[in-house]
C-alpha cells in the first residue's frame, strides 16, 4: 500500500466545508506504474469509464467500417451523454440506420442529465425515452455489433449474451485480467460491470492511447475510437461536462472518461501514459479535480485554461461562494 | 477526538464500491453529549438544518402570530422544499399575503429539486422563478419578520441587515455562541452560514425539541415549529425526501432537518435529545442513512417501516442494482 495521498477539498468562505480521498495511479503500456496515490490495486466498478473499451468489439468486427461510422457516432459509442439534442438525433439516426427502434435499446428510460436538455424536452411535450438514456450511445454500438455479426440483440444486457462476452473479453484483453473471475455487479443502464485492479485499468487506458501490447487490428481500433473521441467530444458527454471541457482543452493530448461512483480514465499517448482514478466516496467533483491534478503532475499543457475557472462554484444568484481544488498531494 | 467511528457503504453486487466517514453527536440541552463518533467539536457549516433556527425571529417577534401564519406555512419557513406545486402555491400566496412580489425574494431561482416538477412546470410553459427556490420557504419568513417590524427588506440576506442580524441572534442563544466570531461563508440562498461545533448544533436542537434551559416564549416558539414541521411534513421538503419519510415514519416522535453538503440535525423531545450529523465528504446520502442508524442506536420506533426499502437503489430499469448502509459503528 502507497502511502501517498491525494485529496480535494471544498471550502466556503475559505474554511474547509468537505473533503475527498481520492486514489489514482498513472500507468504505462506495459503496466508499469509510473505514480499511484493510494492503493492502486484496489478494485474498483469502472463503470462507465470503460466505455471506450467496450467499444472495442464494435470496431474490431468490423461492424462499425461496413456501417461507416461516423467520428460522432464513434464518439457516442464511447459517451454518457447529457441527452441535448444533438446527443438524441445522432441516436435516432442510429437505430434508422439499423432498421431498429428505440425499444430494442434494454439500458431503461431517463430524463436528460443536463437540465436545460430536460427542460427544452418537457416544454416541446416530448416524453423522456431510452434514447436520452446517456448510455444510449454505446448501446447502440452493442446493436450495431450484434446486427453485423447476425446475432440476435434480444437480451444483449445479459452477462451471458454474447455481446456482452465479446466486451468481456475486449476488456480482458487491454487489462490482462479475466473479467468474469472478479465480482460482478449490475450498471446504471442494466450491463454487467466488474470490481477491477485500479491500476489495470490505468495500463488499459495507457494502450487504448497507444496502441502498444496490442495486434494491429487492436492498434487500428483504439487509435480509432480516441481520434474519435477528440475530434467530437461534445458526443462523449456535452455541453458542461468536466470529459467535454477536458478534451477540448487539450486539443487532442488526452481522451478521457467519466465513470459514475467518481471513477476517471485517461489516455494520453504523447507520454505513452493511461490514468485511473476513483474518489473513495463516489463523488464525481473530486474525480474531476484529481484528473486535472494529475494532467498537471504530468506536465500536459492545456491550450485553453478552463480549470481555474471549473474551481469556483456559485449558487443561483451567481455569486462565488464556494470553491474545490486540490488540499494535498504527497 | 472520540475514537468512535460511524461508516457508511455502498455495494454493488455486494461488493464495496464506495464508502462515506461521519461525524455525528447526541446531545441533551444542556450541551451534555450522549454520544459521539468522531470530532463533534468540529466546525461545520449547519447550512439549511439550521432553518428551524433561523425561523425563530419570525414566532418572537409575534409576526407569525400577527399575521396568523398557518402551520404549513411555518411548516415551509423551516424548508429545504421541492418545489412542488403545493410548495409554490402557499409561497405565492404568503408574498400576496405581504403585499409583496416574488421579486422580492433574494434568494434566486433554480428549476425545483424534484425533477417531476421541473417537467411538469416546463409542460405548463412556466418559467422556474424565486418560488421555486428550494428556501423560498424560509425567506417568506424573512420579509413576514421584516415587514411586522417595519424594517426595509430590501437587502435582507447580507450578514449586516436586521433580519440576519436577528437570525444570528435567535441560533447564538440556541447554540450558546456568539454566531459571527465563527468563519462566515454564503450560503447557496445567498444568506450568511457560519462553521459552528457539530456538538452545539446537536444542543440546539435538542431545545428547539424540549424547550428546556429556554425562557417561556422561546419555548412556546420552538414548541410551534416542531409542530409545524411534524404535522406538515410535506412541506418541510416533499415527495421522496428523507426529511418528509422520517416525520412520516416516526410520527411526531423525530423532527429533522437536511443540510446541503452532508449535514442533518434532529429533535428527538421524549429522550431530551438532539442530533447533529455530517458526512464529511458532503454527501448527503450518507447523512441520511447516518441519522436512520442514529435513530435506531436510540432505540426511537417509526411507526411506518420505511428504511429497509430506502437501503435499497435502483436503476432506470427498476433493478435492484446497489444498496446503502451501515458497515462500521464501534
Amino acid at each position: 500500500m502507497n502511502k501517498r495521498e491525494l485529496v480535494i477539498e471544498v471550502t466556503r468562505g475559505g474554511f474547509v466545508e468537505s473533503r475527498h480521498q481520492v486514489i489514482a495511479v498513472i500507468s504505462d503500456a506495459k503496466g508499469k506504474r509510473h505514480t499511484q496515490w493510494g492503493d492502486a490495486d484496489q478494485l474498483v466498478f469502472p463503470r462507465s469509464t470503460a466505455k471506450p473499451l467496450q467499444a472495442l468489439p464494435l470496431m474490431l468486427s468490423g461492424a462499425a467500417q461496413d456501417l461507416k461510422l461516423s467520428q460522432q457516432q464513434l464518439a457516442m459509442a464511447c459517451s454518457s451523454h447529457n441527452g441535448e439534442v444533438q446527443h438524441s438525433h445522432v441516436v435516432s439516426s442510429w437505430l434508422e440506420q439499423l432498421g431498429m427502434s428505440s425499444e430494442q435499446l434494454e439500458c431503461g428510460s431517463h430524463w436528460p442529465l443536463y437540465q436545460p436538455a430536460t427542460v427544452a424536452l418537457s416544454q416541446s411535450g416530448v416524453q423522456a425515452c431510452s434514447v436520452h438514456n446517456n448510455c444510449s450511445g454505446k448501446h447502440c454500438g452493442f446493436l450495431s455489433f450484434a446486427h453485423h455479426q447476425g446475432i440476435d440483440p434480444k437480451g444483449y444486457i445479459d452477462h451471458q449474451h454474447p455481446v456482452q462476452q465479446a466486451v468481456n473479453d475486449a476488456m480482458g484483453r487491454m487489462m490482462d485480467l479475466k473479467i468474469t473471475d472478479h465480482p460482478m455487479g449490475i450498471d446504471g443502464c442494466s450491463i454487467p460491470t466488474y470490481a477491477l485492479p485500479l491500476t489495470n485499468l490505468a495500463m488499459a487506458f495507457a494502450r487504448f492511447g497507444t496502441g502498444e501490447q496490442l495486434p494491429d487490428d487492436w492498434q487500428k481500433a483504439c487509435h480509432s475510437l480516441y481520434q474519435a473521441m477528440v475530434t467530437e467530444p461534445f458526443y462523449v458527454a456535452g455541453s458542461e461536462r468536466h470529459c467535454t471541457k477536458v478534451m477540448q482543452a487539450y486539443g487532442g493530448q488526452v481522451a478521457c472518461k467519466t465513470g459514475a461512483e467518481g471513477v476517471f480514465g485517461a489516455a494520453i499517448p504523447h507520454l505513452g501514459l493511461g490514468i485511473a482514478l476513483k474518489a473513495l466516496d463516489g463523488n464525481s467533483r473530486a474525480a474531476e479535480v484529481a484528473l486535472n491534478v494529475l494532467l498537471d503532475h504530468l506536465k500536459v499543457q492545456p491550450t485553453e485554461a478552463v480549470f481555474e475557472q471549473h474551481s469556483k462554484l456559485h449558487n443561483c444568484n451567481k455569486m462565488h461562494v464556494s470553491s474545490i481544488q486540490l488540499a494535498l498531494v504527497k
